[in-house]
């Protein structure tokens, strides 16, 4: 059978589900599949077996990391350490490969929400944005100057040191720092924090302050290092009303005007909810598929910029 | 007199003083003139007769900042809000183009000695890399992915915050940031804080231990969103002998081996002075010069990444 250009298969590998989907080249979402993430052996079978169903032209894989993304690299598509052991130096990319013999195109599943949010979403057009997953982890995805930040890695921004406040009645629960991000400011945090799930401290307000206060803090920093055009917060945590107005006020005070743009003029457009609902990710593995094809059929490559 | 290919322009603007040269396009500096920065009635004429000697073909601008650099403002290669008021909203760039009308391009001071390291440096070859000065202020460019990041305007990582340390005996200086890295870390504020220059604490440990630490909470910060592969630390203060082994060992031990990648494990090139002594500033103009022609003559330009 011919393959049809138009079916393009798109992964969002995360640590608790595979969100897989067939999709068109105009970002349509033809069919979609949900399995649970068990170990590789059991889930990879099933994975490929959808895949092949539809026969896809290619497929673009956004996953849990860290994630092995240097293409010069004998592990080039591998998940690296994590605490998901059953995982750990996976052959992820490869083992597509092996079945599959399409192109694909792998990166972070936060870099691949970041792409969705650009290429599909309200943010199509911009050339600088951040995309930050604020949940049971924190991650960030980064496109600058039109491109994913991969670097040495790829960013774990997450774990930016903030200052731990005087008033927090907790600590710091990541496993290797003492005042990251992720450890102060996570689900998890919050739970261990104040002993509660979110959804049972809704009206405390000193728990939200605080929240606000470490993610600011965050944000600042990230738009001192990156001068983002705008910054997209997802993940459960945000999902909480109280947090989007808090975290505009503070970090606008924190600025104190020192970055004079028009886009921090608007900070309900420059610190905004994701467009997509919940497809950015699998639109950006989409969008990572269309890549692939694109890199596998066009010569030559864009050179590099400087 | 047809303009000879080989004479390129560069001008390293800073705010005591303007670092001019005449240059090849191997990187051979054939002449260079240092005047003082003075008002812009006073300076921009001798730089333009400069230039005009040698009827260079093109001019590249590493600049202080902050400057425009959005290609499509109205006010793109004018300085900004300063503390230099004389400066303030100076249309840098076209007072060069409405006298020499030659191709150019201009970017930050820090932006431009990031390029000149990655391009005649001991960082050819690398695609992220950070260069930050330490000095009278704090400032970094950034090259990432291969390209200098810009975003809605420029990088200002410099005023990232960082953790007040409880044993800190002075506070931040920056007039705009509570416990921002330049109001805690820069050459003032130091001498703030001690009551003496520099130069007269070399043997107090506890200085540079607190320098450092401020540092590299800064470079930690840079590490996790940016994922670089080399960090080049210049300016005044990186020149106290005790900083980088300080710097290097509190880097390693806060990223608390979160973080694995080769670069990581030769510390001693992964932050590391810059390789060009102080030319790395007036060959990243020279970059820019290079570029500005190349653009001036190429088409198509380099279609976006992503």
């Amino acid at each position: 059978m011919k393959k049809s250009p138009e079916f393009l298969g798109a992964l969002e590998a995360g640590g608790t589900k595979m969100v897989m989907a067939i999709c068109d080249t105009d970002g349509n979402i033809i069919s979609r599949k949900i399995i649970p993430t068990k170990s590789p052996d059991e889930t990879l079978p099933e994975m490929i077996s959808y895949y092949k169903s539809y026969d896809i032209s290619a497929l673009g894989i956004a996953t849990f990391g860290p994630v092995d993304l240097n293409k010069n690299s004998s592990t080039y598509g591998n998940i690296l350490m994590t605490p998901k052991t059953k995982w750990v130096n996976y052959p992820l990319l490869s083992t597509f490969q092996n079945s599959l013999h399409i192109p694909m195109l792998i990166d972070t599943d936060v870099n691949g929400s970041c792409l969705g949010e650009v290429t599909y979403g309200d943010s199509k057009g911009l050339t600088d944005v951040i995309y930050i997953t604020i949940g049971t982890g924190i991650g960030a995805g980064i496109i600058s100057g039109g491109n994913m930040i991969h670097g040495m890695m790829h960013p774990e921004a997450g774990h930016i040191p903030v200052t731990p406040r005087s008033a927090d009645p907790g600590k710091c629960i990541c496993p290797y720092h003492t005042n990251c991000l992720e450890g102060l400011a996570s689900g998890p945090s919050i739970e261990k924090r104040w002993g509660l799930t979110a959804d049972k401290l809704l009206d405390r307000d000193e728990v939200w302050e605080l929240e606000a206060d470490y993610i600011s803090d965050a944000l600042v920093s990230f738009i001192m290092t990156l001068s983002p055009q705008r910054i997209i917060l997802g993940g459960g945590v945000m999902h909480v009303d109280a947090l989007f107005p808090l975290i505009r006020t503070k970090v606008k005070e924190k600025l104190n005007g020192y970055i004079r743009s028009h886009e921090l003029e608007d900070m309900d457009s420059y610190i905004t909810p994701p467009s997509l609902k919940d497809d950015q990710g699998i639109l950006g593995a989409l969008r990572l598929a269309i890549t692939a094809l694109e890199n596998a059929t066009d010569k030559p490559q864009a050179p590099s910029g400087y």
